[in-house]
C-alpha cells in the first residue's frame, strides 16, 4: 500500500494532466488550492481500470471550460461550433489521455485495461468508488481561468470487494 | 449490431432491474414514461464493461430513494442509519447486480470484465459513452413511488475508437 501510494500521487495525477494539456490543447495546468472549486453546471469524463488495482481516473470541467477545452483540443476558432458529441469524446479523451500517464504507474502493479471513457453532465457533482477506495484529488487551474478537478480512485486486489 | 441490439434490449434491462429489487431490495420495479424524471439531488451508480463489446451500465435514483433502496438491501429500520460509505456502497451494488443480469446477453459476444462499481452524485445528471454508442434508456417506478432511470451504453469491438 505504502508503495503504491508514492506512485499514484497528486504529483503524478497533475503532471499528467499538464502534459495532456500542454501537448493536445495547448493550455496552461497549475495546481491550486481546494477552495476553488468548479460552479455552475459541469462536464466530467470517466475512465475506470480493471486489473490488479481497480478504480476509476475522474476529469472534471465548467462547461464553458470543457467547451474551450474541446474546441483548442480540436482546433476549431470558437467553441459554438462544438456539437455536445464532439465536445463529450472531447473531454472523454482528456480522461485517457491522462489516465495513459498514469497507466504506467499503474502497470507496476501488473497491466490494468482501461474502459471507454464515459461522460457525466451535472451540477455539484461528486464521484466516489465502492468499498473503501485509496483517493487522491487535485484541483487545478486551467490558463489561470478555470478550476478543474481530478480524481483517481482505486482499490487493491487484496481488499475486500 | 441488429442481433446485438435484440439481446440487449430495454426489457432485459427493466427485467433485470426487477430481480434485483425483487430479491435483493424487496420493491416493486415497473416500467414508467419519461415524463417521470428524477427532481433534484441524485445519486448515480456506474459500471464499466471491458471485451468484445466496451461500454457502461447506470442506475440513478433520487437521494431519497438511494436511501430507501440501501436501507432496505442492509435491512436496516431507517434509512438515516445508514453512512454515506453505506449508501454509496448500495448502489454501486445495484449497478453491478444488474449488470450480472445483462452480463449474459452480453457475454455472448465473448465475456466482458466489470469494473469497481463508481458513485456519482450531483443534479440534473446525463451519462454518455464516448464516440458513437448505442445506448437503451429506461425509466422505471420502484413501488409506485420514485422514478429510477437505467441506461446501458456500448460500442462494439469493430466500431471506430
Amino acid at each position: 500500500m505504502a508503495v503504491m501510494q508514492a506512485q499514484l500521487s497528486t504529483d503524478l495525477l497533475i503532471a499528467g494532466a499538464r502534459d495532456v494539456f500542454e501537448t493536445m490543447v495547448f493550455m496552461a495546468v497549475e495546481p491550486a488550492t481546494d477552495e476553488r472549486r468548479i460552479q455552475g453546471p459541469a462536464t466530467q469524463g470517466i475512465v475506470s481500470f480493471i486489473g490488479p488495482i481497480k478504480g476509476c481516473l475522474t476529469v472534471r470541467f465548467s462547461d464553458a471550460c470543457a467547451a474551450e477545452v474541446a474546441a483548442n483540443m480540436l482546433g476549431l476558432s470558437r467553441p459554438n461550433l462544438l456539437s455536445p458529441e464532439m465536445l463529450d469524446d472531447a473531454v472523454g479523451e482528456i480522461a485517457n489521455m491522462v489516465m495513459g500517464t498514469v497507466k504506467t504507474a499503474a502497470d507496476m502493479f501488473g497491466a490494468v485495461q482501461i474502459s471507454t471513457p464515459s461522460i457525466v453532465h451535472g451540477r455539484r457533482l461528486s464521484h466516489e468508488l465502492s468499498g473503501r477506495p485509496n483517493r487522491i484529488d487535485a484541483v487545478v487551474m486551467i490558463d489561470d481561468r478555470y478550476p478543474a478537478e481530478l480524481s483517481l480512485l482505486w482499490r487493491e486486489r487484496f481488499e475486500s470487494a
